[in-house]
């Protein structure tokens, strides 16, 4: 049918098709790794995929639990690494569906087929991002060749100390020896362990917007870390892709609600980070909001200021911690972070702000929870572990509006 | 035409017309409220208004400033009132135009043409709703006849320190005589001064949903008034009608930010308010988030208690203040507010939680802002002061979903 | 330690209680629907029930599967009707809960537990409101005892076809004797069938805002039946209330898709409907879209005019059909009806518009599709048949914003 | 392979590679292993710029009217072009200001402050974006000097007949010399003269969504070109960033509703389009809608098929049409495009299914209005105009959820 139509009504000239006009660029295949694929399509006539070239990648890098929303924006954030190139894919419920069809929005890029973690093959691969719940990750991590490069995006192993993680999972830690060598991956934080390290427990969303702000002003001495209070809000999509009644858009648009006050399983991973900067039991106060929007989170904390120490003093203290980071930004004095402005991007955006209360201050930290809270950091952190500049693929500006 | 096509094309029988059924109709006029129109409807076959018996209500009503949305929303709630009739409608740049022009929701509502503040004939009512904004409204209401009451929405009225007023909103107060008259019109705390006013300084929103839930904690001694933090959360709709880029959907939709922090202009009113609880100066930590929704406002407060009080105390006793109340209700124990659940309606719920942090607890009150926040309890004053039940045309149940 | 908290603080005078304040008025029980409550409440003490007289209402009516949005509807609608009190809820999965644990925003209701419909009762009540899943809904109304009215909000009796029933629904319909006596709910077009029927087959959402224009139009042959082409646009709610992953807040928000082209199972309601209208087998293109929203519906319908006839002729018509209508609203010439202008209401607002090709016409309805477009007709509906004025409790104005 | 693009890819000297900087890093924070940026950054000590080589870049950009949200969008696809370089912004309200302080989400580039269009030094640039309103641009770029190449977003060059610009756009056309010079740039049709043009007029999003799909099957006949009815909707971006009451996220969140019914200003430019294809005068159906969402925009188009023609083969013939293409995807047979599936892309996906209606198809395409609607296409056209692969800066996945 296709060539009959062709012959019968031939193509103006304006119809130009692609391959053709490759052959008329003299400037092409300059080089630059947005531009890489358009001459490889050039070549074939085939259906054109974006990223076919995964395996030809300097890193074969493995995705398990690939069919949530983090393990989703692994696959986005790698569509332009210029290394990493996808070679596994696990899901188990989804075991034999191609990821465009879990997730059409990147049906574009050629990707292998999911199959059941128990089926994957791991010879094939460098790395992994593994994108697991939590309760099951310890084991299958347990499992793999010792050589793996590991991103662990789920809870298992961030906590150091396993009676916690009981407490708080209802569930013995199923990978004590390993948890020893797990490093806890605050990107800007712990830069150096992190890359040297195998095994990386990637942060939850709520405690790097909060650590990020909170661990140099504690370990400065500049905040008292008695009655810490963080107010922090939530897009939808920190509660993943799973159906659930409450998550349903009726339920929550044009609406918000707390939940998991006092209860919420980051309240242990944030109190161990701060607990650890100022080298004592810290207890914060943390109550989690959710936010009738997908992406996005803020941490408004209120906290009490050192004796002598003033808003400014903290302001400069973060100036001279961040100042030569290019994911961790402090804005200008007065100006308020917003959530729009990150979205879709790897950046953690903070202000301080003097209270009306004397020796208190506002700090406000804003990050997309799927990127710098998930996805995007893990991938600074592999980017680190495999000696990559470590905003290689993630230099994505937000998309706003 | 239209007589035309009905005697060319004849109605079948199953298109029986309104006015034919009612005939037929054996429980007909059965005198409720809500069945009133119908029969009026039947009578006449002129173009049905739900509410065209204005003119023959027992209170006059006029809207000042009806071109905002608390004037919309006086509109809404006034229509199944059986006593208040609205026969005077004031909207100076939307002067000569008909309501349901401004406002097509309400188009079926039988209402006066707006016209211009000084084209008012002030005779035809008994009581005004004004609508202003703050600054314009002290000169307005000093000019109406002295026999009206007033439920007045703005700021204008609501500082008694008239010194405040001018730190706070930049100039002097021009109507000092009357500020000495107007009553704060939060209901529950208020009502025995409300039902005697002539003049009512209605609250503003915020300043609802924080005093509802301190004010008698704070009488009661039960939690202290020093460090009180206070992070608030509000829909887009408190910012009014106003064209405003910062209120664009596309700079409002999936995201949130604080503003106005610190500096916010409900902060003297919420400290006036508890102040006067405690009897001294209490000053609060407030900061306001806009969220990316029309309707709803969650004050998500953080308090000390007082030594020896345990957060029971504070259940028990904010259940004890307020177990008679329709609007005000406090959820059983462990239940989360949510905005959602009082979208549309009168209500405040709120709930008291115990804090991570030993001697804190965390309290949580949720309103609509339209609603509780402005012209519901505008209404509810209203109500009281002309001597009705103050759920008179209030009792709306929340839209949801 | 409510008493004794009483007593060790006692309230200032500005905290008059609800019921104190109620000796003092002077206009109290004015006899009107809406401050029963607040009279009945003020001879109480204890804690308030908006709707305590279920039990006192000339009506008893139940509601089977009353744990879905339309059950919540039906139940918001009857909180102000003066002479229907629910007396029987149903809900299988949720037998045993509270109607409030399972919608918070109306725990203030007075309301029976929900049992499981094998359990109820029925002897209780003397209409019912059935809100079940089709397929199911068959069986349960043929065992109903046959004294009670039912309008039934399934699809279950609305296709006369039986066979068409099992074609579009994939199971043989399982009361063919039931089904002939049911008479389509499509309120404005077949009011005084429905006055007389036990049993109503209460119309989809879309074939609601599409028959309403289009049947006086077929009627009245002032449109053609072929190549009517209708593009249909929901919110989520239309959906219900189940855990569906394609349904989460996340995967709706902010984006828009078609559904079910071509296949829709309101196809054969509307065609049926039309083919009635016309006396000819109509088929129609209908293809609807889910929209980021929560209510709301429009039907977008592009209609080839019969010869001679211009598009004021359709809306002359459609004034002269519509104009004593309560709830079906024309809107002036040129005016484009939104689905905001409609939430929460039973109205129905339409337009006609000419289109650039000649000859061709643009049809414009919305309705709220829990409201008009379910639980709202289904109260219209008993209403009629119960022998009130079809509007009594209905009279709700829109929400905006 | 790290070594190999070294080789054919020298890096500048600060492309500092990651296994360097950690010789160089002994620990975290003061050294940077960020790329380019971070280790200029960390030489110069001041705060770190993503972007901060634009001049360095082989072709200079202006951005005309960079102020607007296309102006935005032109920036964040420019943030990872290896050639494209902004030297210029113009924006006549905002002259003066940073570009950060107007879109706090790009505050990272490093962009020079906006001047006014006036003041503008067109010696800086090989090459403009012109993102003017209509009505002021034909003469702004008549004023440009002849050797710029420019890409004009505004509507103000895409009608060829000037008489018609007049009649729809309520004022003489002022450039007509340049008129008959510019090049329609939509770009999958006519690749090969935008190749070759020096002033592109870049389609508007609805045109570019419907002239995609419909364009090469009315040029192959396979569709009747009466009768062609569009029912589109697109989200609130497309009506810019004015503050305007009507695009309030009051006045847009949780409805729709139909605009500029019949008289929308894309009208001329589609029917333009369309009648170029089929060599003859097409008059189209066209109603556009406001959704309730920032960005995303999809056509339903129906049509009638010529006869003989099935809905195969049109499904066949954009099949051979786009198959090579890497931007204008058809989904495969079934699949339903999603507009949240290109959102931040510069994708168009399309579908085409069977009508219920003997001989009807109905055609689906989605895009992003800002980006394959405006910005996006207007970059793919610019890296034709300068030779380079047409995906360059492109190749973003969306961003879902």
């Amino acid at each position: 049918m296709s060539s009959m139509v062709v012959k019968l009504v031939p193509l103006e000239v304006g119809f130009l098709r692609k391959h053709e006009v490759k052959r008329l660029n003299p400037r092409q295949g300059s080089g630059c790794v947005l531009s890489v694929r358009a001459s490889v399509a050039s070549k074939t006539l085939e259906y054109p995929k974006t990223n076919r070239e995964q395996l030809d990648k300097d890193v074969r890098i493995g995705v398990l639990g690939a069919s949530g929303y983090t393990g989703a924006e692994i696959v986005r954030l790698l569509a332009n690494h210029p290394h990493f190139g996808i070679t596994l894919m696990t899901a188990d419920r989804k075991a034999g569906q191609s990821f465009g069809s879990v997730f059409p929005h990147l049906f574009t890029q050629d990707l292998p087929d999911m199959v059941a973690v128990k089926d994957a093959d791991f010879s094939s691969v460098d790395a992994v991002f593994c994108c697991l719940p939590h309760g099951t990750t310890q084991e299958i991590i347990k499992g793999l060749p010792k050589g793996l490069k590991v991103v662990d995006l789920s809870a298992d192993f961030r906590l150091r100390n396993i009676n916690e993680y009981e407490e708080w999972y209802g569930q013995p830690h199923k990978a004590p020896e390993l948890q020893k060598e797990a490093v806890y991956g605050l990107t800007e934080v712990l830069r150096y362990e992190i890359q040297n390290a195998r095994l990386v427990a990637n942060p939850g969303c709520y405690p790097t917007s909060i650590q990020l702000p909170l661990v140099p002003l504690i370990k400065a001495h500049l905040i008292e870390t008695k009655n810490i209070i963080i107010d922090a809000k939530s897009g939808v999509s920190g509660a993943g892709r799973g159906a659930k009644e409450a998550n349903l858009y009726t339920e929550i648009a044009e609406g918000l609600h707390s939940y998991g006050i006092t209860k919420h399983r980051h309240v242990p991973e944030i109190e161990q980070g701060l607990s650890d900067a100022s080298n004592s039991e810290v207890t914060v106060s943390f109550t989690p909001h959710l936010m009738p929007m997908s992406r996005g989170m803020q941490s408004t904390i209120y906290v009490e200021m050192a004796p002598g120490v003033n808003v400014n003093d903290l302001y400069d203290y973060l100036n001279s911690t961040y100042q030569d980071e290019e994911f961790v930004r402090l804005l200008e004095k007065g100006v308020v972070p917003h959530t729009q402005h990150v979205r879709g991007s790897n950046y953690c955006l903070m202000n301080v702000f003097q209270d009306r209360i004397l020796g208190r201050a506002i700090i406000i930290s804003v990050i997309d929870n799927l990127v710098k809270g998930a996805s995007g950091q893990a991938l600074q952190n592999l980017n680190l572990m495999m000696g990559y500049p470590e905003n290689t693929g993630l230099q994505y500006q937000p998309l706003f509006p």
